[in-house]
């Protein structure tokens, strides 16, 4: 069959289903440029009203995953274990996780992205690490997956150029918030590693993608049916984003306070993250030995070893993870202080997560430069009783005004009150197919 | 306010209301090419599925109206009333009634369009006059409405060029059925006019842009709305469009039968069509005498000579409008016959367009050229007794491979059955506010 861009628009937008081919040839024009912007607009937009069935979904997954290279590990013999987080305020988890179930046998090709909004990117606060290139040609990351059992990298330009290219046209159309895009576009770099087994971590609430339990549960049911029709064991958790995870948020600061957990010394709500997701990964890996393996990588230090080996092998410094007081930090200090005494209700994560992006520490828009330097570590959070005039937050800022300016914003993600606020429970639910 | 295109879509995408002046910033700025196609298509598909307001819609038409030269006549004295139809197959209405309500006295500056998929268009039809030209400069325009009270022409790149742009746009990326933008496309441009009265005829079935008689009351009551809301008096009529109107459908073919309506010897659908609305019209301009003032201008030969001298002050030869034989023709002769005896139960609108013009005498793209001297004379209409063997319809074509493409199609246009079929009526309803 031979389809035009505007007929199967209408099919979209009248509810019908796209046939498998005219997705496959969609998605191939549109990346050649033979299907224009405003065409794809449409399509995303109709999309975003009538959605993607599951047929549909799979079909439309495969067809951007196979738009451009594929870095492909399939023929590495140990099983592969790769985790995605849709991305919150805080959330360095990728980075304690990563070396402590590599160091306990599991091989980890890590697909990472970038900070956009008020959400962080692990490949920022990996290049807060001075000399750590996360873009290294594919025989190189290749290599060190080899040798390391663990790689920590992007997405280049050639691989799924029709997402990079979707992407930014649905980030400058209103046409994000559709969860069948959201799901293809995760989706189609993380199968094209060749995984055997995909953890997710659906974040929910004020600092999220998706605000509601009901979305976020959507998008976890459709991202685990995408992964197992492609033949990868994919478990989804959905975890409560409305506080940040852990103290620090910003670049250096969550390079620091990932070295803490690899420790032993990391805050709890991070430490029980990590370990929690780390016997996932040894389960969907068939690594046996469970949380007291991982527990004993952390404490014989093998965990952080392997944190520092890779970082050399990336070409970065590993004298600042043994250290870290030798990471970058903004020479500006501001305190922002309890206005009264109390137990903290709210301690919000989408606001501190824009005021450090405005900070400098991540990106309003795509081409926006990162400061490592930038950092906000939080004093109080859910349920911690204050004292009037005691610090809440430290922020370490490189401009005077952007810290005027966000101060008051800041102040604002805390509310304390008289009575003692029920915590919400960090892990909300479990999905697998 | 500012506003960015993205912040706007969200709003409409979301169901919101968009603010009077974002409407008309994101018009101007789209117009300008300031915002890029691929952000219009976003918010004219999130308008396909969440509409506009009363107020949006009238907002967005001034918008449209405002994003070019406005060719104004409101200076010349007389009350100026203008007639639109949504566009049917062999809808030729308007070439007898300008002229004939303009013999009467009423002042009508006639802004048409041109052929394009299965309907003709009105400067098409005129340009098969030799000479005619619909593309004069806006001087020459008013001149010929002063001195005749009757001007016939189109729209020129630089009125309403907000439309122009939008409707390349919106029929490459399937958000043409969008009933406030069919509204505010067809009223920006009427609107433009400085006129006092209006009157629409929106057609409604198989030949109709509107299929459904739902469809049509919606899109004749957004019409009428915005019209009022612009202080220009606007009543609209819902009429059939599941046969083609009259006999004769193609360009020279829909001059003859408008010449003959004007000599009194038209088909009876085309003539009682043009009769009432001549009344409405005739009301509309506060000119009295009604339907006996207009039998009057035919029979006096009043009405065939203002299309004479209009024809002639366009440039055209009005001899082809005394002898219509000299009208050009093409060549070839085919016949449909009927495969049985019985009555005519169905003469599809659609299908006789659609053969129409993939003959030759439409647009299937809007750089097509349309032949003159193609078309269709129907024999057999809804209703009418026929014997097996009789023709259906006599075709003129240029190119015999045509001809052969389109027999088919054409012969099922007719159904023919044992019993005598209800006739719909032709005028189905009058809204007006």
């Amino acid at each position: 069959m031979t389809y035009t861009a505007v007929e199967l628009i209408e099919i979209k937008r009248d509810g019908g289903t796209l046939p498998d081919d005219a997705i496959e040839w969609l998605i191939a024009a549109f990346t050649k440029g033979e299907v224009p912007d405003y065409q794809m607009t449409a399509m995303s937009m109709a999309i975003l009203f009538n959605g993607l069935d599951v047929d549909e979904l799979a079909t439309w997954t495969s067809a951007m995953l196979n738009s451009g290279d594929v870095l492909d590990f399939s023929d590495i013999p140990a099983a592969k274990v790769d985790k995605h987080s849709t991305g919150g305020v805080g959330d360095k988890i990728s980075i304690p996780l990563a070396p402590l179930v590599a160091a306990c046998g599991v091989v980890v090709p890590m697909m990472s992205g970038r900070s956009l909004g008020h959400t962080g990117g692990t490949l920022d606060k990996l290049e807060s690490i001075p000399g750590f290139n996360t873009g290294l040609d594919p025989d190189r990351l290749r290599s060190i997956l080899v040798d390391h059992g663990l790689v920590l990298y992007g997405a280049s330009e050639t691989i799924v150029p029709a997402d990079r290219k979707l992407y930014a046209l649905r980030d400058a159309t209103g046409t994000v918030p559709s969860i069948p895009l959201i799901t293809s576009s995760i989706m189609s770099k993380k199968l094209a590693e060749g995984l055997d087994g995909l953890l997710l971590d659906v974040k929910t609430g004020s600092g999220a993608q998706m605000k509601t339990l009901d979305g976020s549960r959507e998008l976890a049911k459709m991202m685990v049916g995408v992964g197992e029709a492609h033949g990868v064991d994919t478990v989804a958790y959905i975890t409560s984003m409305e506080q940040p995870l852990g103290n620090e948020v910003g670049n250096s600061n969550e390079i620091r306070e990932s070295v803490e957990v690899l420790r032993g010394e990391g805050p709890n709500d991070v430490t029980e993250l990590t370990l929690m997701f780390g016997e996932v990964m040894l389960e969907l890996a068939g690594v046996p030995g469970g949380r007291d393996r991982l527990e004993e990588a952390i404490s014989s230090g093998a965990a952080l070893e392997k944190l520092i080996d890779v970082t050399a092998a990336h070409g970065g410094d590993p004298a600042v993870l043994t250290d870290t007081s030798r990471l970058e930090i903004a020479p500006g200090e501001g305190i922002v202080r309890a206005d009264r005494s109390g137990f903290v209700t709210r301690c919000d994560a989408l606001t501190i997560g824009l005021a450090t992006t405005r900070l400098g520490a991540g990106r309003e828009r795509q081409d926006d430069d990162v400061d490592p330097g930038v950092g906000v570590t939080l004093h109080a959070k859910l349920g911690d009783q204050i004292e009037a005039g005691q610090p809440l937050a430290t922020v370490r800022y490189r401009h005077e005004a952007r810290w005027e300016a966000q101060r008051e914003r800041l102040s604002e993600a805390w509310s304390i009150d008289d009575d003692r606020p029920e915590i919400p429970a960090l892990v909300v639910e479990r999905i697998e197919s």
